[in-house]
């Protein structure tokens, strides 16, 4: 496993000598974990000239085995109270004869980055940009692995709360129910804050729990994630309480599916993230809700819950296999309540079946 | 109500006219909702030259009552997709003449700070340092209301806990149902991830809760608080699992328990924070475990988890009336477990009565 990631760093230090920088300074906390295998204690990376180190204020907890620096790395614990490790890593930079330092100038704030130029005035600090997050964005198999796992978590905890009675709970402890059930099948946490949206709320992208309980006629959208070794996945469902269906919640259910599976079929290595979007907006704008629609339709996930790439009507760039993806179009009617529906998966060549879709439950209208 | 934020932000353009600057751009979540009431949607506020205006990326969510933006600020919510608030914000500031913006450094990106001044060349940025910070140090009565409310919640939470079986289920499932009960009793949510720790894990700061089972003869460590309309309060207390402690656990916990006392009676306006961690750390000190001490014996609490003033070795400042601290000092021995006691107090003068306890679960050690 350690030399995933030092196969990581190597890539991430060709790009850095391509750009004039002999060393670079990693401290975004996902960034970390990425090239190290764990970010302790606000810990940097440190990608030396001579040496790689990971520079953390508390040590590592080493009960977590899936959780632990790469052994080929320097640990560096700081001694001492309230000290910046980004701070003492360009002064470990310079002690190995660093000149050029490029920094996640996207992470740093403008207090932390003038810090470590003047704690190590001979450097000269440069950008590193999005590098790390752009090495992020194709997923290994072993990566892809505790997405599915992630996703067949969530995929149970979301079948228990269904067999449940739902009627007269409020959307709050449904949530919190969710979360324990996740926790119960092994996450190591929610991959996000679980949203359940009853009623008017229903559909809402983001919608905070309330004390609003279930009611029978209701739309109730539900959206989740397991975090599984890290890795976070999402899903997310909507569905009717009650007997039957009401008509127009049938046909905005049809809609909001038609849009989702035009989306998914869309996703290909070589498509372009736009018409990806597009393939799902279009559906839901042809049928006149343009002023309804969220601002993306899906985004790349991993070891955070929102990652390149984007999936908007303005994106840049194209799908690649084995990037994982969410696709989660939906349209919300303000005072009536909305419809969404959100899978995630991998994007895998036609040869190898298509799209892979990670997050299982059934998409067909279930009446609860 | 509105008078209360309109208070603030004058308050806010003295100290940015005294340094020099005609407007100032907020942009910390925690800041921008003190001085508006609510930060939808990564808003900023813009306290301008003309007008203050509240600047957001979606439109504040009108459900709940006590987290509404403050009607006497304009809203300028944004049109279009992925846009920076506060890059639109030195936009509006440059259209009303403002020539110095005080920007927050220890918040801002570099990145971010560059897109601002690359979107608005005629402003000079200059900042703000932790003036906000500083202003949210002391609180009014109805901020000590809502942490009230919440260290009651926590304690409601905490006392149910105790009343049931404990021998036999996990640190995250106990966390899990403590973070229930906080919702229960009314919270918004919990103040941080709550920490459960058992037996070796026990008196660790900051413990993440893991698989390990309460067994009978454990020390029990539990760390917990709601957040009330934003406000965020924590308790902690250590119990031994089984009918009697043992003699290393009685002395452990009385030392830590004299240790919280010192603290907690060094609390008064005008005590050094430096004299109050040493009136506890000495305790324990004293006692040999120079090594086994935390960095800090406590902190400020508020619209974040922790806030200034530090109670630390190296703190400078003193305590004022109306601070609300936290005081919390531990002994952590690997391999054992160990003890942490941990109240919200609020700082009051001895013509008061002295410091508030807010948190008041018993402090005695129960056997459970």
């Amino acid at each position: 496993m350690s030399e995933v990631y030092a196969v990581r760093r190597t890539r991430l230090r060709e790009r850095c000598n391509a750009s004039g920088s002999t060393a670079a300074l990693v401290s975004r906390p996902a960034n970390v974990r990425y090239l190290s295998g764990a970010a302790p204690g606000n810990a940097v990376l440190l990608l030396g000239r001579t040496e790689d180190v990971l520079v953390c204020a508390q040590p590592p907890d080493d009960r977590v085995p899936h959780n632990r620096p790469d052994e080929a790395l320097r640990l560096h614990v700081m001694t001492g109270i309230g000290g910046d490790p980004a701070v003492e890593a360009a002064a470990l930079a310079v002690a190995q004869g660093v000149d050029a330092l490029a920094v996640e100038e996207h992470h740093l704030t403008v207090t932390r980055h003038r810090a470590i130029r003047e704690a190590a005035p001979p450097l000269r600090l440069t950008g590193v940009a999005g590098a790390v997050e752009q090495l992020r964005v194709v997923k290994d198999e072993e990566e892809i692995s505790c997405l599915r796992i992630g996703a067949e978590i969530a995929d149970q905890a979301l079948g228990e709360l269904l067999e449940s009675i739902l009627v007269g709970r409020t959307e709050r402890h449904l949530a919190l129910e969710l979360e324990r059930r996740l926790v119960d099948h092994g996450a190591d946490g929610p991959a996000f804050p679980t949203s359940v949206a009853t009623g008017p709320n229903a559909g809402r992208p983001g919608h905070r729990p309330t004390d609003r309980r279930v009611e029978e006629g209701d739309f109730l959208s539900v959206c989740l994630g397991a975090t599984y070794r890290g890795y976070r996945c999402e899903i997310g469902r909507t569905f009717v309480i009650g007997t039957a269906p009401a008509d127009w919640q049938i046909e905005l259910y049809d809609l909001v599916f038609s849009a989702q599976r035009a989306g998914r079929e869309s996703l290909a290595p070589g498509a372009a993230c736009r018409d990806v979007d597009r393939a799902a907006r279009q559906v839901l704008d042809s049928a006149g809700y343009a002023e309804a629609l969220p601002v993306l339709t899906g985004h790349g996930v991993g070891l955070e819950i929102d990652e390149d790439p984007h999936l908007t009507p303005a994106a840049m760039g194209k799908l690649d296999a084995c990037v994982p993806v969410t696709v989660e179009p939906g349209v919300h009617l303000p005072g009536r309540g909305g419809v969404r529906i959100d899978d995630t998966l991998v994007v895998r060549p036609e040869a190898d079946g298509g799209p892979e879709l990670l997050t299982i439950t059934t998409k067909e209208l279930l009446a609860l």
